[in-house]
């Protein structure tokens, strides 16, 4: 494995299925959580209008996750559309508009891309219009509004992600279509399929048949839960005969209590999933076990931060004919804790020592297990319109008083 | 609250023993945790000659710090000693050296103090030199090394800091002392006391009798065990009548099993701490245990991220008479959940709900508590002397089988 | 509540369907774990040969039982069949005999049934026979021995019980028919069914239409995943347009973490267990699920001590309108707390405050869950043929070594 | 091991203290508790009119405890002083007055300590006399009228046992000496000593000087952090030149959360205990470190059920030079399971698996510590002080806040 160099993504000429067709590609992990700890992006509405304010930061971070070994640098425009920009007070929309959003987010990518051989995808997210029950029309005018800036800036291509319902995925889908790019979708479900009742497996089937050229998942559920949900889906496109490629971006936190609609109905998000947080150990199980599935795009989502990405690239090195650049600064399987000064530290640093810990959480007075929400409410109810204006204390107490 | 301005640290004028007279001065997190994540920073050596290589990584994070409130900069000197450079195979010191990095740090600190009003601190830590048992002549010629370049840089003031034996802190504190510059001393030890048996009151004693302005705790523990530690110092300092400022800077892991010689000993360290990452109201409750306490530099050290701090400072936003810049992003007691688009998020968007959550670590086959090593070896003892050579296997098979 | 008389009983006359027909009936709790603690019953064999050894011990048991509530007194002939008495090195068989035990605890039954108004149950369980792949003649032999004891013994009804196979119970039915007694059947199986792979619905189906009057589940599981398992029995059933009695007889242990064979394969069983032990109020809550389900035979099997029954008793005590003798020794919902000598104690006095109480393990170095044994083999594989003769030390060995 | 002879306790012929000069004495389990489960003690006022009332479920226990390898049969008199058995609405003392209930409880356990070679002791315990802050001339009264009793029946020895303050205890002592029998006194204490600040050490003093032959402790933490206690009685009693024999009669719970008050402050106590039961293996555990300690009087209180008694000897059989009679039911470490007809069950048979479990809790929504109360009120507080007639709900009320 040392012989192996560190290399900054050198080593891939060719475009994403190309390279999906000859190897692995790593993914980035979610720019929203590693950046609201940074402190560039608020927890509730989510929006990156932090590529416009704050690009230092942006481009910093993109740089890590080139340096830790992803292959792609998406573009931070997750929930850049119109109408989550303006959705319940929140107010970017009209500083910073969607298009500037989008526009910036995807020269900070292209930048960083070609300070090593990394692709540049633009993304899309599900929108509010869906949820509140709003038409096809309306739901596509808010992607196509997107997808024209990620044209303009020639992004390699289109990366169609975090949906709950396979509708509205294919409405994305077929708007990213018309643009000539490869086309990735990945919904943020697991395997107990999305949030209208289709299976993961009809879910993937209807995603490839669709026009999708990488079908997959992201977000919401931990690595493995994730993995379950990619093996139905690998299971139902075989059946169907249909052959795409899968991508993985799981989130990096421990989920195994959570429900159908994943770590959004855990009382912990978001602000108290620190526990739940994934070693890098964890993540070269994730990476080996997805490589065994046939996963060959394989990245992350909240949670992950650059060393999670490290580990990725670290465990396929072999598979990739490479380390990441980042590895100078961790020798694999904890090398590096050979110069530690004291000596059972020093004796720690081997593979069989971490594989087999079972790391204790340090919160005695804590359960291991939460009981999610799961208000099993879906796009179209009543309770799930949204709307511009901000949420009242009258509203947030009625809440408070159904959820108790 | 909310009439409160987001400020860039604005407020203070004064040096440092001035601004803890009036009020409270935010520290910031540690770097080798942080930059590790980041991919900057090799965990083992802990060494910190990405000043040189990466300075744009370690621009970042100083300016993540500043704008989540810390008016303090600390030069990225830790370890930066030349006998911990060249220490069991690291070759950071002839690469890089001593000068070079101690210069480079504080010239970046100093660089993001100046975009608000912070202070830069030039940084002296525990030597391999003392631990071998070596002379005090020898350990404070590494301690004068760092402070020469600290003094041509004009920092603000000395810290001294993540010191295990108080024989070795006085040392440090009278190289630091002729100067002529404040000086902070703080040591990595628990309410147990230092690793020769001396008490936690007596070395606050000592280290205040030996010149320090500022005593206290860094590093090694959880911020509640070491608030029981300053709690003995601050005894300790009455009885004996004497009047100085107290720092905590503790971890930003949970470690309630932690022995004498805390987080080393955890079976966890470095590489499976994860599920004890502490949360934002944890650090809430932090911040005003230490306040109460009368501790007026209060910060962090390894595992606090940006967003930690950020919590130091908005649990005393009233105290400091404003709220950190950072606070743009976040909304306090979780009040940006009020945007998010699921009903039963924004129900969580209350303090009561989040002070009286306990998180799940999502991993039922996991303790809640660990077995530390704790060889019980201190300063001078043979199997501590360190060497500049790399350690062998042969040397780590046996420090496998005595740790078994 | 406290108006209802304490009773050992009295109010049944009827037989065991008109009881259930008319009202609930408790069962008993398992005998061989309770007198495994006490002394009586080796572990490993589970046979019970004490009711002709230590008939005073066996008595007080099922004193224990009818004074907790306990409707029915099964005779101890768990495992009481010829090839169970001789398997693996146990000699019972030729010291107490097949015919001698089964009578024996018949006997002893009676007696205590009539001290109250009691009926007495006759059991059979699955053989070794049937493990070994014998065939059906064989099996059957086995269980017309017993039955001959407890039709001379004139008990009330029989309990085919503790079958993972329905195809055995299917045989054990078709031998207790022709006793004319009215039959209950429960599997030892969970809501995936039976280990050939019958579902748990199919097992419900094939049993009633074998002419079984209750059937149902006992054993392997928790209260709560058992009733899942009864879920889909009784839906089953429905759907077949089946009228039969359910009986729920589950586990005094949390098993969330079970799979397919139950606790068997819990790395615990069956001398770690305790952590997992029920509360009297989990017990409180399982009896009011499985009445509301619909479940009329509601009793326990491995775990359960009187305290147990007694507070299946307690719950229903409206529905039977009685409470147990044994209450005259516990007030409802801790009220005999009120007593105690310090406040603090007579503060948890009260409903809320046990229903709410999360209990600790006092084990911060355990875990929550386990990984269990599942070999994934059943009857008639080669590695679960059963001999007289004793296991091996190198059979051990090989064992474990498949086991690692 | 398996050539030593399973026995009744035949092999002393002795009284108490000869018996503990040469050998091992292995003591009893708690009454109270076990009989709760049973049905015949009621939690809150804990008092033993069973001893009457149910004769043949106290001769029972004793049996059992016999045949698990008790060398002392505790006559059931533990509260069975005339102004506990009329506190606060208990009425036992009317209807089965003081006079009855000993005399009865010491018939029981000669007839059964008879059946093998046991001893028996009449036991005192601390009484709401003094913990109202009534006299020591009233307190003694109390203690007078059992030893009369006990002086009666002829029992070989008095056991003063569960004092949480030393002085009351020595009260008992001088009462109990008078009656020319051997002495033990042992208090429910942990590590931090007594109620009223006096240390562990300090108290073992006080109880050898004021006379007690065999001094130590009983109930209120868990086999080890007794043990911790007993250490710090031992030095102190070795560093005043003291010379008697020590007793450890723990609980059967594991309590690391305990603070001074031990069991009673946590909120699991009485009925939430179970996931802290202890393991036969925790028992053999600490029948070693109890001996290995110079702990001769080894047995348990509250949460020993007989099969953990029998743990401690068949941990001290070699000491012992006998097996008890109920390990015909119990083959040394697990052995037994080599009759199971599981082959996974079977490969468990061994040592070396059931020292390493770490058995999990089945609860991952439960913590492992709990937050006990600690009130920190003791005898004579207001609060503190008994009375006859039933605890109010208003009273209950004012608690209940009190709590929270």
């Amino acid at each position: 494995m040392t012989a192996l160099a560190w290399s900054l993504g050198a080593y891939h000429p060719q475009g994403l299925l190309q390279r999906l067709d000859e190897g692995v590609v790593i993914g980035d992990g979610g720019f929203v959580f590693a950046l609201e700890k940074r402190g560039y992006v608020k927890a509730g509405p989510w929006t990156p209008e932090a590529a416009v304010q704050y690009p230092d930061a942006v481009r910093q971070l993109h740089r890590e996750f080139l340096r830790a070994g992803s292959d792609v640098m998406q573009a931070f425009t997750f929930y850049a559309s119109d109408d989550k920009l303006s959705n319940r007070g929140n107010e970017s929309s009209a500083k910073y508009t969607c298009r500037g959003i989008n526009d910036a987010a995807c020269r900070l990518a292209r930048e960083v891309a070609e300070e090593g051989n990394g692709l540049v995808a633009g993304g899309l997210s599900q929108t509010p219009t869906y949820l509140s029950g709003m038409s096809k029309a309306d739901t596509q005018k808010e992607f196509q509004k997107q997808v024209d800036v990620f044209v303009e800036n020639k992004v390699d291509f289109l990366i169609s992600e975090y949906f709950e319902h396979v509708e509205e995925m294919e409405w994305a889908i077929e708007v990213c279509l018309k643009s000539g790019l490869p086309v990735v979708a990945s919904m943020c479900i697991g395997p107990e399929g999305d949030l209208h009742g289709v299976s993961a497996g009809e879910c993937a089937v209807r995603m490839a048949k669709a026009g999708a050229h990488v079908v997959g998942i992201n977000c919401h559920f931990d690595p493995f839960i994730t993995l379950e949900g990619l093996r139905k889906m690998k299971a139902a496109l075989d059946a169907a005969k249909i052959k795409v490629h899968l991508i993985a971006q799981p989130l990096a936190f421990h989920t195994p209590d959570a429900t159908k609609q994943g770590f959004i109905d855990l009382p912990e998000f978001p602000f108290g999933l620190e526990p739940r947080i994934c070693t890098r150990w964890d993540m070269h199980r994730y990476a080996r076990e997805a490589y065994d599935l046939g996963v060959r795009f394989i990245g992350g989502c909240c949670g992950f931060e650059p060393y999670h990405i490290r580990a990725l690239a670290e465990e396929l090195a072999k598979e990739r004919k490479q380390l990441p650049a980042g590895s100078e600064k961790h020798e694999q399987w904890a090398g590096g804790l050979r110069m530690h000064t004291k000596p059972w530290v020093r004796a720690r640093g081997n593979r069989q020592y971490w594989e087999s810990l079972r790391p204790a959480s340090g919160r005695p007075d804590c359960p291991s297990m939460s009981k999610p929400d799961a208000w099993g409410v879906t796009a179209g109810d009543e309770i799930l319109k949204q709307k511009k204006g901000a949420t009242t204390d009258a509203e947030i107490s009625a809440l408070a008083q159904k959820k108790a």
